[in-house]
């Protein structure tokens, strides 16, 4: 396809983050708000909402090549496949977007939210803590799991490239190999940080957990706050830079 | 393909309405009443029960498009893709196919109908009700999960399309996508009203629970009846308009 | 495809079955048995297993169109697509693969076998019962379930027909939407008898539950054997006769 | 494609085998370690992180043909698809990958092996340890395991060739087919030992628990180390060896 405009990445970007964390953040409001249908359903279930969040969001955004997160912005910024201008065009329209969308969560679990007491499940509806607190090795876990996101991630959008030995055709299933991969990657490597991999993701909606009106708000966290940015850029930018030897092996 | 008869668009919409609300009715039956054999089955299998009987109800519609919902009729009437007979030969044949597949559910489950001494969760099989009721806040819920079903259904209905930046031969994926998307919505928009997003998948089946001789029947609660009517319709019509702005630039 | 040969047919429906259900009665032996590491998997671990079961029997018979189910041999019987010598050789090749399919699994778990108490966890490994013993409402349960799923794979099998409204391509999605449609159709509608939907799926298995020296064997519940016999078979008649109005319109 | 050279299947394979293991490690990890955020995930999550595992692995390693398997390569080396010299550069590259999948798993939960005193929990996440120890029976087990996974991946591998039965572009859905074929085997036929059917996956990660400084580390069990070797082994021979009358014939 053309190389699109910077309008078009940002509405597309915008939009398609914003309904990746309206679905994402609403998973977790399902499983953890009081008197929710959905409560306690399982970790399962959330990993299947956040991942089919990022299929509903991809679909609406093959314009912009659906990035909907700076990890894989950083990626393809390594990889020459966009310039810094357009970088920082990717990264703020999918940090509005996030905020966008939690702020819908919000409006969509409304009820819910005045109806919970406990504090952090209500702050979990919106971004992510560490189960143990260490910045150190929470790094560490958002930095492997973002390079395995960013590494295949890269690998599928290869797909049709001259030399490529992957199948012909393969793009034809769009959004479901990464919907897939992310619901692999929360269930095997979401255990100790709650697979923040996307710092828009994480930012977005704290921001939006610091200024909207909830009722018996606990903190925004904001000490955390630079694990989930930092570590899922690592991870992006290894991911990134590993595709120059591997990629023309491997696919 | 060629634009479908009238008696074409009724036949196939009632029958894939029909199997539709038999699978989703069915797996509520399944989970809720009286010693069925996924007795707490758990939301999540819930969500695949409906999202796999859209699967079911749109691979045997698509000769009429496979709407199956006015919620989606009502998107596409805005965008210009049926006119205002069809709009109602869509939605009248919606409405029947609903109402026959929740009879079926009901004969599908009789005895465990017999044997259910809860009348909420009898009623549950047929219609949706919210946890914490509040027809204002229900009407919210409902318009934005119905805005991201119908959004997304309208994004994909354009793969192939002159200038589309979707994937080429996306369309043979067929009925999974939009099984996967509403899987999405149900474990991410779900808890608080139980995701109608369908008027008729809602009307059809609560008159059925009014006439049809359940044993121990309590209230079909016709004062919620206009809620998962107006949210749907409301959702549906935003995102057929939202599609004129965004979709250009979007898919 | 060339017409397959009758040779191909008997042993391609004889593996086909016989993989089904090892993975099919595995589920069950994986959720039931004692000392399983997936005891209480819950049931829509059992869908999927059934699920993929028929994913992977149908991904090694395309040679004979994979029916691996008497129910939808008679459906295609009555849409004229084979004929009552091929018919014969379908069916016979299905039960002795379904034999053969539950032996495999007796195999796979008979530790666990000897480790169980329970006589009728041990029979569910291999065939159906109901949870509330009715015959004549076990056959309309029966009869459904499988009027689903024949009359949704009879729609399936006309993809690329001249005329089917079905998208191009659809094909090449090989076993993924009848496995996903077993999914479905055991989450919603296998509450009550545990959905045979599959003559040759529960009768094979009885066969070898009487035969096989299982440890502390309970009955093999003959006069409940006919239930999942005439069930699906009539519900696979009834689709096979549907389609003649109907699929005309629907495909 | 063209062939791969010898080094191109060694990257390829370390590669994917490593993201397979760290996914497939990590969801046990997930499931079993203190403090983890799915903890208790149940089964089926586990089914679905080795699946996606091997989604993820399959998606990198298109260029070596995604064995990430000695059972699989030694089926193709069976059928003469590869020769002794690529076999064993294959299963070295497996091996090695396998290993450093493990370390990183140890890495991302290295806070939850710390904080976990059950010896066997640990242990879990590396390699496979049977519920009911009894090498024969475990062997049966792994082999009719392994059988159904090499059996049915050779028959998709055949897809395309000529005199294939399987659709037209079915190669196109990529490593979905088998990520969906392992989280069946899983649910289905790994009860009684963990569904090693990998040798690769199983001894690799258990060097890995052998020499990683693991806090309060218990026993890597080398007395049962051969079972999961020797019967995937089986397993993909006997597969191989069936597919010569048998695949001619099915697909």
């Amino acid at each position: 396809m053309d190389d699109p405009s910077l309008g078009t990445i940002f509405l597309a970007e915008a939009v398609g983050t914003g309904i990746l964390v309206l679905l994402g953040g609403g998973v977790v409001a399902t499983a953890l708000l009081a008197k929710s249908k959905g409560l306690d359903g399982g970790w399962l279930m959330i990993n299947f909402g956040w991942g089919l969040g990022v299929f509903a969001g991809v679909s609406v955004a093959y314009a912009s090549g659906a990035h909907l997160n700076p990890a894989v912005s950083v990626g393809l910024l390594v990889t020459g496949e966009i310039d810094v201008v357009q970088f920082a065009v990717y990264v703020a329209a999918q940090l509005i977007g996030a905020f966008l969308g939690a702020c819908l969560v919000f409006l969509a679990y409304k009820q819910h939210f005045d109806a919970e007491e406990d504090t952090t499940k209500k702050f979990s509806v919106f971004s992510t803590a560490p189960e143990i607190r260490s910045y150190r090795w929470n790094v560490v876990t958002e930095t492997i799991a973002t390079f395995v996101l960013v590494f295949v991630v890269i690998a599928f959008s290869r797909v049709g490239d001259t030399g490529s030995d992957a199948p012909a055709g393969l793009a034809a299933l769009g959004a479901m190999p990464v919907a897939l991969l992310v619901v692999g990657i929360g269930a095997s490597l979401g255990g100790p940080t709650g697979y923040a991999i996307n710092p828009a993701r994480d930012l977005g909606p704290r921001i939006a957990h610091a200024v909207l009106p909830i009722k018996g708000k606990g903190t925004s966290d904001w000490a955390y706050a630079w694990v989930p940015i930092l570590g899922p850029l690592f991870g992006g930018l290894l991911a990134g830079l590993a595709s120059y030897p591997l990629l023309p092996l491997l696919s």
